[in-house]
């Protein structure tokens, strides 16, 4: 693919967008220089803070310098961060002095905080401009670099935030007032230890653009603007779901994560689930006499437990979203009790009567279950509605429990409750037998 | 709660949002009303369209009409979405007629296509004003009710997008130049029909902070924003995680779904994995004489199929997600089978070592596994390698057969994959038990 488009001479930025992952580090800088100058700059500066570093490293070394200052310092900050310690230093040399320094400041931050999400150069005003003289000011500083013109955030002498007005309010407002006159005071701001989870809460209840960023004393550092929100958006949901599935969150993309890597984040949970199951072998063992005396019991055995952690597995997943998105609150957990309570009943009739007539039914065309067929049937019945009732509620309090102990609910996996609830569900299943079968088969 | 605000006769937005959700509609009035005016305003424009329309619907019918008309057409049109059908009209003649225009033409497009999220308000330029004429105009429009100033739009009079200038490119450009000479040509825009997962990887692809829709005929008909992205890149990860877990999306809030709406999208779902899962009632029946003779067997088919279901979930979820981001692509399947069938064998030997290890060692405490448990541990080994492995290799290749076939990937569900797997996971298991203690206890 890449020699076809060698000899083509030409290349768009969405094609190469399309065949990026395929190709290896050299055929990429190949591929990038066949791209012209412009669409080259705005293909570049699209590419994820991976995918730069491993750009910039193939790159030719005359070349890096005037790509490198081609990006803003939040950009260039987690593009360093994603390069061996050992050629940091080398990159950093690449900027021109104020920005290194801004970069080096940035780096000091945690990736997932706000301070490493925020971007340093905003657009200052002085609360004494005149409403013309600012527009002025601004009009000879929007051919700089700054990330948006959207807000302008007034400031004092000891970089103290005063006020934010925004560029179509400053736009609308009379020329000879004071920015101080038409400034707003009632400022929604974050501190730059923050993580990026509230930082994004907060951005989006406010619908803002871009938000402020204080350091403990009030002094502001720079701002978050909703394009990083989007990201954050995207790899919150993302290490929800390889929670919920079990695993540890990857934070690469699957195709880049190293194989050992992505072994270790899979291997841990699934062993530490399995060491859980192991229970289900005791539980057996603690039964083995009624399997031994009624071999058709153990026929229904993987049947009864996966449809407790089915349900289970759904109650959980549905709690942990909603709690992930600010919709179920801590408090909430006794109405979420009432509501899985009617669920798993509801669901676990539903599944009870479908077992049910699949064992009368089949017994009907070939008689595998014996003559006390009915009363397995019954078994089944009951024993599904208590699994599934069980493994509902497992399933929507663990998150509770989780969030309360101070984890993530989102451990609260499918498999984890799965393992919790198969367990129990044996328990369930051998223990409704012994009742009803006494004396039939047991 | 409520009493306590009643009496303090005052309340801050961030407090109400805290409580929202505990409020029945007619206290959420009662709270609404003791926000001083400005309040309430930041806090009606942050609601989402369900709380909007619960709200509008409780208020007093002489209010509506003011708060209407303080939405933009975009959220006016979700507004009215909510509303029972036979009281759409009611809202929509609370507007003024333009606007009851737009939106009546919003409500046209489905709520999830780039016509139903844009506003049709934007800020348009005609190609032959100065720049200072621009501006000029702009400042005049600034103070009407535009989405964003970030970006013009330069537009014929037949109402073709002609280019797109950004604010800051227009106030840094010479005055005397014309908007045609500043504006750019290399247009991204959206169709109005297009889904909204596309109009956001669009958007985010191209880092931009609106995108313009434009109809078949390239007619312009609105913008989208990135606000309305960021919601639509939660409500797609809630979507996946949802079917993930093994349900249909709900589409609501878990906290507001109406009861019989929520079981219907799970009861559908643990149904039909119920009716695949009963095929391991007919497995266990197949070596029921196995069982019988060797009821030790039964004690692990919880753990090896649990195992199986495990490891599958694990590789569906990270190929699902990593499809919805775009990482991996139908093409890049045979990488995946590549990568899953190292992970799966590497995985497998784990558990089953563990595996192995807990019947040696458990038997050394209580012997309960008989003479032959050596065998009985070599055959759990083996099984485990054998059942992870498939489960790795199924619970990859299965999003891709979906997306394949047209259906979602995200169908690829745990409890789907985990069902596949358990039939296989016990015919596995048997076999490879059928062989090794052939001759011993069986």
């Amino acid at each position: 693919m890449t020699q076809a488009l060698v000899e083509e001479e030409q290349l768009n930025p969405a094609d190469l967008r399309t065949i990026w992952r395929i190709l290896t580090p050299d055929e990429r800088v190949e591929a990038f220089h066949l791209l012209a100058r412009d669409d080259a700059e705005e293909f570049f500066l699209g590419l994820s803070a991976a995918d730069l570093a491993s750009l910039m490293r193939a790159l030719p070394r005359n070349e890096r310098r005037s790509w490198m200052r081609l990006l803003a310092p939040d950009d260039a900050a987690d593009l360093v961060q994603e390069v061996p310690d050992d050629e940091r230093e080398g990159l950093l040399s690449l900027l021109d002095d104020p920005t290194r320094k801004e970069v080096t400041a940035l780096l000091a931050y945690k990736q997932d905080a706000a301070g490493g999400l925020m971007n340093p150069r905003y657009a200052r005003l002085r609360p004494d401009m005149t409403v013309d003289e600012a527009i002025g000011y601004l009009r000879r500083q929007a051919r700089t670099n700054l990330e948006t013109l959207s807000y302008l955030y007034v400031i004092d002498d000891q970089q103290r935030l005063l006020g934010v007005v925004s560029f179509r309010e400053l736009f609308a407002s009379p020329p000879e007032r004071t920015v101080r006159e038409v400034m707003r005071t009632d400022l929604v701001t974050v501190r730059d230890d923050q993580d990026q989870e509230e930082v994004s809460k907060v951005l989006t209840e406010n619908d803002l653009v871009a938000i402020p960023v204080l350091d403990a004393d009030g002094h502001m550092k720079g701002i978050v603007t909703f394009d990083d929100i989007v990201r954050v958006v995207e790899q919150e949901a993302t290490e929800d779901i390889q929670k919920l599935a079990g695993l540890e969150a990857l934070d690469e993309p699957y195709l880049d994560i190293a194989f050992s890597r992505m072994f270790r984040r899979r291997a841990g949970w699934l062993s530490a689930l399995f060491l859980g199951e192991m229970l289900t072998a005791s539980a057996m063992a603690y039964f083995e006499d009624e399997i031994a005396k009624a071999v058709v019991l153990a026929l229904f055995v993987p049947l009864i437990i996966s449809s407790g952690g089915n349900s289970g597995s759904q109650a959980s997943t549905l709690v942990v979203r909603a709690m992930s998105l600010g919709e179920v609150r801590l408090a909430d957990w006794w109405r979420v009790v009432r509501r899985e309570l009617a669920s798993g009943l509801a669901l676990g009739s539903v599944l009870g009567v479908i077992g049910f007539l699949r064992i009368v039914i089949w017994q009907a065309v070939s008689p595998l279950y014996g003559e006390h067929y009915l009363l397995v049937a019954v078994t089944v019945f009951m024993s599904l509605i208590g699994v599934v009732t069980f493994g509902t509620m497992a399933g929507s309090l663990l998150p509770f429990v989780l969030r309360r102990l101070g984890f993530d609910p989102a451990s609260a996996s499918a498999p984890f409750v799965a393992t919790l609830v198969d367990v129990t569900g044996l328990v369930i299943y051998f223990t409704v037998a012994s009742v009803i079968l006494a004396g039939a088969l047991l």
